[in-house]
């Protein structure tokens, strides 16, 4: 039997080891970037899908539009508007089944075989996965704490062919937890723009921002239309339903839907009703701000944690919201080495950041998730690694 | 801004020009494929999620495995075994987003950019869509009333370079209704083997049998192992949940599963959860039998008025279950134009058969669906689909 040759460009054995360690319950796991289950709003859920399915189950159980829900897009519209400071209209909004759609239909748009993707280097692991399978090859640009150093951008843009799209995460990336300054944005935009090479926006922790509104997105310095901005539902209300959304202008959408058609014909239609229900009956900014109290909380613990547990040398900057703490060894540890010991003799388990650049050799990386377990189970996690690490030095 | 070429491979302007036809709601619809929205089971619904959110919300709400809920995988590899004749286990089920996604997954996994897909012709629109992203090339098979004609089928195997897929649609097919012979089953099974080339046998409608039970499979004829089987919730539940299924070898399902990690991550954790629940507290086969007698009431009513209404020289074969009837018009009358008058001056639409065609010009066919609309609207529309034939002649 023969498969095609993406079968080959998006092998996974790497992520599956870390999967299949991680499938035994035993481990302590800071391993994956899952919301915590005990904040999701059951209750609301459960009298929203009655609300949906009384008045409108007929409606909630077709298919329905690949673009989305008219009501939802409208929602996202004016919640871009408002909470991220991007003014956007419904009819460029298309509802995507999680974020990570919207990354395998951009791949679909973008890319053929051999085309470039800039990117930061290390990246969202699932944007390297969709990205690879049409064949792309990845640019880091030089990246420092206030985002994606512009100057290197330009370079890149100038000198590496056949370009065709740039992917950030400019809100707590993940890994990294860097969180874009407000300058970068608009220079970013302004670049991009400039040589009109369509750009992802990928913002799914933005609203979980410990202190302080939200910056502008990048999206709203852009006066080209090259920018293409991806919103979620998955972390500030909850995953199990792949609800999110992408902004666009219209032509561009047109093709994201075409292809949506193509790839699974809509989003599930009760599932859309389900959050515009939830969101007439309930405040979602209101539940948003409980999640950040309890998430801001436990990324204390963890940082106290890594000073009290960790050896010198390991370096950590506390991000400023999102899910993720980055972790910097000390040079000659490698990460995928502590992973083994951890998930084997100590029972613990986090990402080796390894995984996340596209090109290999970065090894001495670990990434560690703050939001998917209780306090305590925190402080236990980073005894434990403390343990490997100093054992490794 | 540059795009793929495979934004320029599946130009769906055809498609779109239907789509944008029929969102007119004044138009008596014939043209989708619908199931009967007042048979969804809305109560059972709400019933089943309310016991899902009370015992098991966290987990329902959560991200998930890319595979699917156990259970789920479990429950129909029970159901292929019984109901479909298929043996099957859990590990050999792949839960997918519709059965839409399998087939975009099945461009992914088996198709390069000039590779052959053979199909029956005409064959659905839909995997046609799916294919086409990834490049496919399509050969039709030559297909009599009990299905494809295997003397073809392995002369193209022998005779067409680089031949990737077969792709066959064999309960009650999308568009014509044809229903393959057993023999023709086994036959197909074990010339698909003998060539070691996948094969995908889609059967969302199986089920929706009007008389007597589900014949053997393809699949369960299948001794290589290249016989990829698709099922779904879609016409048997509610399409608006998105769950189906897939069942192959365990070495094809792991490529499967890698690419719906890239592409969503995992389907949605609550709606499989919602579908174990209903299928816990109700009788799923109950519920089908309830919809075949009512698809089968409609399918009556629309062949009399057929009858009564069409012209002579319109030739149409009653399927024997399904959602579709296909009308083949007299030579010279091309379904295009019909159509266009159709929906601007009788408010009536149908889809003009060329669409299903890989190549063009097969132009003198109409698909009418008789699910999606009570017995009154059926008599209707097909009494000015015939004035409008009438006038064409």
């Amino acid at each position: 039997m023969r498969y095609s040759k993406r079968v080959e460009w998006c092998d996974t054995s790497d992520i599956g080891d870390i999967l299949k360690a991680l499938s035994n319950p035993e481990i302590l796991s800071l391993a994956g970037g899952l919301p915590a289950p005990e904040l999701f709003p059951i209750e609301e859920v459960k009298m929203a899908t009655a609300l949906v399915l009384d008045r409108e189950g007929e409606r909630a159980l077709q298919y329905s539009s690949a673009y989305g829900d008219p009501r939802l897009r409208e929602i996202v519209a004016k919640r871009m508007t408002e909470k991220y400071r991007t003014p956007a209209q419904a009819d460029e909004v298309l509802i995507t089944n999680g974020s990570q759609q919207a990354l395998d239909m951009a791949g679909k748009v973008f890319l053929d075989e051999g085309s470039v993707v800039l990117c930061e280097s290390p990246t969202y692991l699932g944007a390297l996965g969709a990205f690879k399978t049409y064949g792309a090859r990845f640019v880091g640009v030089e990246t420092d704490k206030d985002g994606m150093v512009i100057e290197d951008l330009e370079r890149k843009l100038k000198e590496v062919d056949d370009v065709r799209l740039v992917y950030v995460n400019p809100d707590f990336q993940n890994p990294t937890g860097i969180d874009w300054s407000v300058e970068r944005r608009k220079a970013f935009a302004e670049v991009v723009g400039r040589y009109g090479v369509p750009a992802i926006e990928d913002n799914p922790y933005g609203e979980l921002r410990f202190d302080g509104p939200c910056p502008p997105s990048i999206k709203s310095f852009d006066t080209s239309g090259v920018v293409i901005s991806l919103g979620s539902f998955s972390k500030i209300f909850c995953p199990g339903m792949r609800v999110a959304w992408m902004i666009a202008e219209p032509e561009i959408l047109s093709k994201f839907a075409d292809m949506k058609q193509n790839d699974i014909l809509c989003s599930s239609t009760l599932h859309q009703a389900q959050v515009v229900a939830y969101m007439e009956m309930f405040d979602l900014d209101l539940h948003v701000e409980r999640i950040c109290q309890v998430y801001s909380k436990r990324l204390s613990v963890m940082m106290e944690s890594i000073g009290q547990f960790f050896p010198e040398g390991a370096v950590v900057n506390p991000p400023a919201g999102g899910l993720f703490a980055w972790v910097e060894l000390p040079e000659g540890i490698n990460a995928r080495e502590v992973f083994k010991v951890a998930v084997e003799e100590h029972k613990v388990a986090f990402v080796p950041g390894g995984a996340f650049f596209a090109e290999p050799g970065q090894d001495n990386y670990m990434r560690l998730n703050f939001s998917g377990v209780g306090e305590d189970r925190i402080r236990e996690g980073i005894r434990r690694l403390g343990q490997v690490l100093s054992q490794s030095l």
